[in-house]
């Protein structure tokens, strides 16, 4: 191939058995298009990897659209002009999109940003500033709210979204415990990166590792992208108000049928690709509280207009307390059970 | 027995099979006690039946205190001052405590707040304002924030928490697609609630009923206090920014290893006892909002002050774009990997 021809990889065949191998990916190459007027051509300086893609390449969701056989592979790309007949463009402009896996783009404009001059090193757009860094802001900074002396834990620990969630989580002072595979990485985590603990899953006795890190310290929040298991194995050992944010399943993508084997994964999953928020609630946790107040205040009004009826299953005398309290085990009261001790 | 004899019922021994059996409970009868200087005794008009009481009894569950054996089974009461040694309560007044199953109580006034004089019918303080209305009330109008035209779904539909969510939701102009068991609850909650939909989940071909109720609008919120039941037929069927309100398991307080055994049952008994949140988090949704600008903002800092550092794996060449998507799924990358593609 040659550096001087446009080269693109398209997609050649969907992923036959989960994962994918460089076999569905075929690249082809072509004289270099020239820019028509009001187009420019961009020269790809950076790509970015990101797993999402593979729900369009995969077909294994309803949520994303496929791409078409034969399509350029998609995802975010930077690149400089090279040749514009484009009035808002000069030749040199360092541009954003998403252009995917080809070494030219020809584009109107309208599928481009220009690069913010602050940011200094062009790759920072896809890493720094890219989107698994931003969605590591949005769980760490605003879903999770993480606070100094909390701990969090995730998997795939210096991945684009990982790393990020744990440099942004001991800028909080809170305390990370990352998971990866091999002791490589497990040393970029801890040495470069700083986290408190980076723990191998493919190590001997890892999950005992893991798990024995967070009965130490307890869990406060865990960001999850690859799949449940990290998630499974904090469960037992989550404080009081944990969160957790849904950030991707690669673990899923990769093994198509995993998700819907396992109802937790399937829960997971549908958490992320429909932006679901789940709640534990408890009454008692807001007795003597504002929101109280305003509970009692609005149901009187409520109960005065009609509005509300409490339907009441009346279990008379004291006596009947044991079937009444049986009862909601078994479906059997209809309505609120009451018992009416005072005859 | 007597009415003049003060009766109670006691814990006699803990359920052996999950769903508690009346034998468990014993009635034991004395004198009514007088009480002593700066006490009151309370004669029991109401008492509430909550299946939250059972964590206490079975001692499934490490977040529950168990009460002990012998001890009277509690419950939220209420009840009226019939004999006052207490400066702050006067023979009538009406009171309500968690005295439990009993016919009196003997009490210095600490664990007695008076009755609202607002509160129409005695009953209704374990009812309209009992704990269970009041979470509903916090599902609902809180945490779910339920608007006009959005559905929802629960399970019990007429039971304590079941027939507030539903009425409260029907105030708030969402459809309500109830599940119970039996014909007759299933009328109590369309005729006399009026809930658009209520689903016998004992009727033949329950589930394609309920499934089809779900497919046919839609769904943007579950209130779950039974079993997971109904949060995976809905899963398929959630809009997008759906919620989940996970006030409690009924389900799997009555047979003890169920939530255990599967896991997303395990996951909802944490969220529930651990206040737990979780959230889909999607960057692409944030783009071009205040919060990206935000997120710009302070990544710079961050880069400048070298708080943050992007690890990138660095994949050279176009060609290498096929190893380094795959590499993403096989835990191979050191780093957000990034291909360098201008040389």
């Amino acid at each position: 191939m040659n550096a001087d021809k446009y080269r693109k990889y398209v997609l050649a065949q969907r992923p036959r058995y989960g994962v994918p191998t460089p076999s569905i990916f075929k690249l082809t190459a072509q004289d270099v298009p020239e820019p028509g007027s009001g187009q420019v051509r961009v020269r790809t300086a950076w790509l970015s990897m990101d797993p999402n893609v593979y729900g369009r390449v995969a077909k294994v969701s309803s949520h994303y659209q496929p791409i078409d056989l034969g399509s350029v592979m998609p995802g975010a790309a930077v690149g400089y002009v090279e040749a514009s007949r484009h009035p808002g463009f000069r030749e040199g402009d360092l541009v954003i999109g998403a252009w995917g896996w080809q070494t030219h783009h020809i584009s109107d404009g309208s599928d481009l940003v220009k690069a913010d001059p602050e940011v200094e090193r062009p790759s920072h757009h896809l890493t720094a500033f890219g989107l698994s860094a931003f969605a590591a802001y949005i769980a760490v900074c605003e879903n999770l709210d993480l606070q100094k002396g909390e701990t969090i834990s995730f998997g795939a620990a210096v991945g684009g979204l990982g790393q990020m969630v744990g440099q942004l989580a001991r800028q909080r002072g809170a305390r990370v415990i990352a998971i990866t595979s091999g002791p490589e990485k497990c040393r970029i985590a801890t040495e470069r990166l700083g986290f408190d603990v980076c723990i191998d899953r493919t190590a001997d006795k890892a999950i005992e590792r893991i798990s024995a890190e967070f009965a130490k310290s307890g869990v406060d929040a865990v960001v999850m992208a690859v799949g449940p298991g990290g998630l499974k194995l904090a469960l037992p050992h989550f404080r009081r108000g944990g969160r957790v944010a849904v950030c991707g399943m690669i673990g899923s993508y990769a093994a198509d049928t995993s998700a819907s084997r396992d109802s937790m994964g399937f829960l997971l999953q549908e958490i992320n690709q429909q932006r679901l928020s789940i709640f534990g609630v408890v009454a008692a946790d807001h007795v003597g509280t504002a929101l109280e107040a305003k509970f009692r205040h609005e149901m009187k009004q409520w109960l005065r207009q009609g509005a509300i009826t409490p339907v009441e299953h009346v279990f008379e005398g004291l006596e009947s307390a044991p079937a009444a309290f049986c009862g909601l085990f078994e479906g059997r009261n209809q309505g609120k059970a009451v018992v009416h001790v005072l005859r």
